[in-house]
């Protein structure tokens, strides 16, 4: 039997990438050596690092003004590191509370300047994005959370301001097209879309750095990366080369717009049996919010016993880790780049099926 | 023709570990998933993170006054992380200067508080282990660096002192036992002998954190690791993989005092033949300060021009990477606990027809 891994993260990869990257282990460019054991200044691995740059680049769209970084700490590191770099007291961060990930943000910037939330959904259980707020235009940048994959939300469009978007990406990264030019910082932990855990791309206007006269330790100072194009020190070399063969894989697949195009088709099937399955209800308050990588939903009220089994069925089509979040309960169908139509398929498959047993 | 990889790091594995990363990228545990792709909070993956820090605990000998933590940045985050979580300007931090690595230690230190350098050997090019330094017994730490990659030296043994030793063992970590007890932190990036570039290996004695004061960011707090068992956010899932792999593999090999014993024999080899051949010289002034890791020669002065000939020899005969580093020049053979003793007796073979061809 076919399984379908529904993970929020670390996140189905491609097949072949997944078959790739371990062949690369044993022989990697048929040098006889392992990418496990090369020297990250050999030939070989920066030609990886060179061409996941470039891949992220045109995929992206990403003019020179931006640095391209691979860095490690994950999307949590960044939280601290983005207003360490861009914000001191003669400024002010704003933020939009979105989700936990979000709340996680705003508690490290505090320590570095004023940090101001500028509308939050926590009251609703984060079950919507909030909306109707204003920018001040005197702000050092506006930091959102794309994609809550926790609480299955996503931004449907970013804001049009001239205050520099802050925004952690990890769980919705080269899923759709954005508007680069309104971007002061992207950062996303690379395992959802991008490949796997262990490795952070970071994507900063250059022009915005080196106000702030804090002491920045050497490894957390953006520049330091930039001046080094990522080797300061050893990066983590096999995570950077299997995100360079996913960031082939997106091009492949035609690029952000065919990606899209794509993750929008995929996961109207999912939303479309949700709405039609009297067992089973969204828990997005407003339709235009839900997110297009991880879908929440919950058995209906009537039927709340019959969770584990429906957890049993998906198991026994081979539909994994469908269980949702703590905080939201239910379940969770995260459906990233990589993942099938198919795999959606078999998922309403076994809701149309545990309807016509139990409904 | 069989190869060697005598690259200084990242650098050779266990061929067993490699293939059975390798196998893991495609079928992890027999799952069906692969190991890229699996969540870091999957029983699959708490049992990989259990059986890592009970290896580590048992190889080491390391009881539960330490905390193990796999954490991401390398050793050069810990550089800063050390002094932010230990120091302030109550205390002072010792270091022994021994290197490139040991004197960017000292400069991240200097933020944090007080930082003296107890001893350097910097005036001549780090070519011996700086000794006969006096330990002020009110210091907070002394930081060594225990063995340096670039220079071919190694401490061959730690300084008896109740000042907590907080040491970089990045390039000898569990390559021969060491004196526990004596320990405040030990770190070590993976990519020597432990396992892949992406995951820093911590070992940290609890009762010294929580007596500074000042903010920490929540990522660079020790003890959010501590609390959290190195998953407060998603750690690097492979990478850790393969050093539990590579934890088993020397194990397997019967510990310390086996592997020490095995790198001594491999080393003796070398350094024999740099001694014994007139062709070459070892770049270490003081014998008792070569490294059992990193061994670091020149081609004797009179036959400087034949280097790139040697290099090439060495290249012809499958030993790779064997040109010194830049700051030293001439060769560096790093032989860590991996490398097999047939890789050094090919080495040792070249060095003896380049003698037979040239002298």
């Amino acid at each position: 039997m076919k399984k379908y891994n529904f993970s929020a993260g670390p996140a189905i990869l491609p097949a072949e990438v997944m078959k790739e990257a371990g062949a690369a282990c044993v022989n990697f460019n048929n040098s006889g050596f392992s990418i496990l054991e090369i020297s990250h200044r050999s030939a070989d691995f920066s030609a990886v690092l060179a061409e996941a740059e470039a891949l992220v680049r045109e995929i992206g769209g990403i003019g020179e003004e931006f640095a391209v970084l691979f860095l490690s700490g994950g999307a949590s590191s960044q939280f601290f590191m983005a207003p360490m770099n861009l914000l001191d007291d003669s400024g002010k961060a704003v933020y939009v509370d979105t989700g936990s990930w979000a709340a996680k943000a705003v508690k490290e910037s505090k320590a570095f300047g004023p940090t101001e939330v500028l509308a939050s959904s926590k009251a609703d259980n984060y079950t919507h994005i909030p909306k109707g707020y204003t920018i001040p235009a005197d702000a050092t940048y506006l930091h959102l959370t794309s994609n809550n994959t926790i609480f299955g939300t996503q931004l449907a469009e970013y804001p049009e301001t001239d205050v520099p978007l802050v925004v952690d990406m990890s769980s919705d990264m080269f899923s759709r097209p954005f508007p680069v030019d309104r971007f002061g910082i992207i950062y996303a932990g690379a395992q959802k879309n991008l490949g796997p855990a262990g490795v952070t791309l970071v994507i900063v206007r250059k022009d915005l750095l080196g106000k702030v006269d804090r002491h920045i330790p050497t490894m957390l100072n953006y520049n330091t990366h930039i001046e080094k194009g990522s080797t300061f020190n050893t990066p983590p070399v096999f995570p950077i080369y299997v995100m360079m063969l996913t960031l082939r894989w997106v091009k492949a697949q035609g690029g952000l717009e065919a990606v899209a195009k794509n993750n929008e088709e995929k996961a109207a099937v999912l939303y479309k049996e949700i709405d039609e399955n009297p067992m089973f209800a969204g828990t997005v308050t407003q339709k235009e919010d839900r997110s297009l990588m991880n879908v929440t939903f919950v058995m209906a009220d009537e039927y709340k016993e019959l969770e584990g089994q429906f957890l049993e069925a998906c198991k026994a089509a081979g539909c994994m880790s469908v269980k949702g979040h703590r905080s939201v309960g239910g379940f969770r169908a995260s459906i990233y780049n990589a993942m099938p139509k198919e795999g959606i398929e078999t998922l309403v498959k076994v809701m149309q099926d545990f309807r016509a047993a139990h409904a």
